[in-house]
């Protein structure tokens, strides 16, 4: 199509340049999502597992073609020799584990979007945590953002955003229910697929299987509409097998766990206020994402099937790109400091269509 | 119940004070919800209508009480002479009728929240009085805003916002239906409720029945995903009382106007990206709000109901002054500007939860 002016010709001007640290399952789909945009120049790989370290991007990421960029064990070289605007991680869930990269990240005065479940708004669980890493990321002029489909938007940032559209909001509930059938083999240890009940205990009381970010989206939701609750309570209940079920990856017998369900739920003067909803297991009767608002008006949302997990999580990490590349904000971010629109180039004044204007001129 | 510290002592000590420009049917409902909310002062009301000005506002908007605040008709005075924030103007869809009203406020140096649906996104329809109004406010050191349910959020913001979970988006389809039998009698005279079907073509000519702001949403979603349409095309059609149909204010007989149907369709290289279908009858079936975007992940949204217009777009509005009153954007903007949750208080660096920290210790 003939186009007055070229969109790729102005942002290649001032790509944001990118390092990728964790290349798997999440990591690769980012990097597969980032060669599609423009915008984007993918500058450093970081992973130290020995399946990838070493490997050109390329494989590492499945992209079908070699990229020219080595995948290196040694994140603080990369991290402390490459000019790059822009940290992707996306190593793991718990906080208090990937802390120490976050640090080092920060302290080559990189900004970060980390897939962290726990970094989604980590202020309610790691209060401390929270405070180092956002004086540590003011004081090198960077930010840091923890997002993904969930945590970070279907089960907070999504009911947040159709909150604009209400007064008097009594209560939110959101359900999720996945079917994990067609889902990655880690998603599906994740759930103790193939577990007995009695190992599936055992191991969530270990918190080794589970959804991580219940929490944090339930503390998004009330610290954003001024809820001060007096109780939260999480529960967590494997799904077991009505009969034989198979996957690509698992065989389940009859009785054992085909997936988990979990809740959490946040009270304030004795009602419940919040109550998030998660069920992923094999074969799940009718997938799908609720949003309900009690208030004026009500809003009631159903996604039917539900927005696919880890497609949608490396969406959101390439579309607040950037956001976090180019905004002006400093420190530690959640979903709820980004613009409407984060995928926008950010404008020195927020202002219309005035960057179009100014190319078209 | 108890809490550790009192928002409301806080928020009063740094109240918005607003001015009501306009106590009409959306006026009222945004007076009505500001009273509820602590952070919120109202310091003046205008209103041109001889049923309106001189009257108390609280008799004006039908609030139950006496405000103590005179409606005036004098805009300018009230105006010049009344210390205040934002403007909240509710007075008309058509921008060129508005827009010496907006100047008139933004020479005040008051930023505005206006309900006009074509400032929701005006650079595409009136690029010149966007410029204007652009430069105006800036010097001014003040924000405009144009916003509501629609449109404003159901069929611009919130499918964008969704967009942000999605990569390599083909299309965007929103379908918006409204029953009109529980509506006010504003919006059934603006669906031609009741007309003969020649009537009400001579009207839609005329720009007299039919809603306002299609052209503005697909401009909006356009823009922002970087298509360059083609073409735009609208339609506008009556739907016909298949039957004799009662309202509260109107009688339809069979074979007259029971209300409109309305699209807007965006091509780009010959194919159709952005689609807008509007249906605001009397017994419409199943009314509801839809959003369906073709991309990967693809992502289908069903709002059973629909957002009740009214009572949305005053919540719109009340919720976006802490984000106009206290951001630091100046200038002509729109809801893409908004941070996603423009209700919280936007802090001097956005960050977690430091106001409360700051409450609490």
């Amino acid at each position: 199509m003939a186009r007055p002016w070229s969109v790729e010709a102005y942002v290649k001007r001032e790509r944001i340049r990118v390092i990728h640290y964790g290349i798997g399952a999440i990591g690769a789909e980012v990097v597969r999502q980032a060669l599609n945009r423009p915008d984007i120049e993918i500058v450093g790989a970081i992973d130290t597992h020995p399946a990838k370290a070493g490997k050109d991007l390329g494989a590492a990421a499945a992209v079908g073609r070699p990229l020219g960029i080595s995948v290196s064990y040694d994140a603080e070289s990369v991290l402390r020799d490459t000019y790059a605007d822009v940290v992707v991680h996306a190593t793991g869930s718990s906080l208090t584990a990937v802390y120490p990269q976050l640090l080092q990240i920060v302290s080559a005065e990189k900004s970060v979007i980390s897939s962290c479940e726990e970094l989604a708004f980590p202020w309610a669980r790691y209060p401390e945590i929270a405070q180092r890493l956002d004086s540590r990321a003011r004081e090198a002029g960077v930010c840091v953002l923890g997002t993904g489909i969930n945590p970070g938007f279907v089960m907070d940032t999504l009911p947040l955003v159709l909150a604009t559209a209400c007064q008097q909001i009594k209560s939110i509930r959101v359900t999720r229910i996945v079917d994990v059938a067609t889902r990655r083999l880690q998603l599906q240890a994740k759930v103790g697929l193939g577990l007995s009940p009695q190992a599936f205990q055992q191991r969530a009381a270990d918190g080794i299987v589970g959804h991580v970010g219940l929490r944090e989206s339930l503390a998004m939701i009330a610290d954003s509409l001024d809820w001060r609750l007096d109780a939260i309570d999480e529960t967590i209940q494997p799904v077991l097998a009505r009969e034989r079920l198979k996957t690509e990856y698992t065989l389940v017998e009859k009785g054992y766990v085909a997936g988990i369900r979990q809740t959490a739920s946040g009270r304030l003067a004795g009602r419940e206020v919040v109550r998030l909803d998660l069920e992923m297991s094999l074969g799940a009767k009718g997938p799908h994402d609720e949003i309900i608002i009690d208030g004026v008006p009500a809003i009631n949302v159903t996604i039917p099937g539900g927005i696919q997990g880890d497609q949608a999580t490396a969406a959101i990490m390439v579309n607040c790109l950037p956001a976090v590349a180019r905004g002006r904000a400093t420190g530690l971010l959640s979903m709820r400091d980004m613009p409407f629109l984060p995928y926008l180039k950010p404008q020195p004044q927020p202002r219309g269509t005035d960057a179009r204007r100014e190319l078209v001129e």
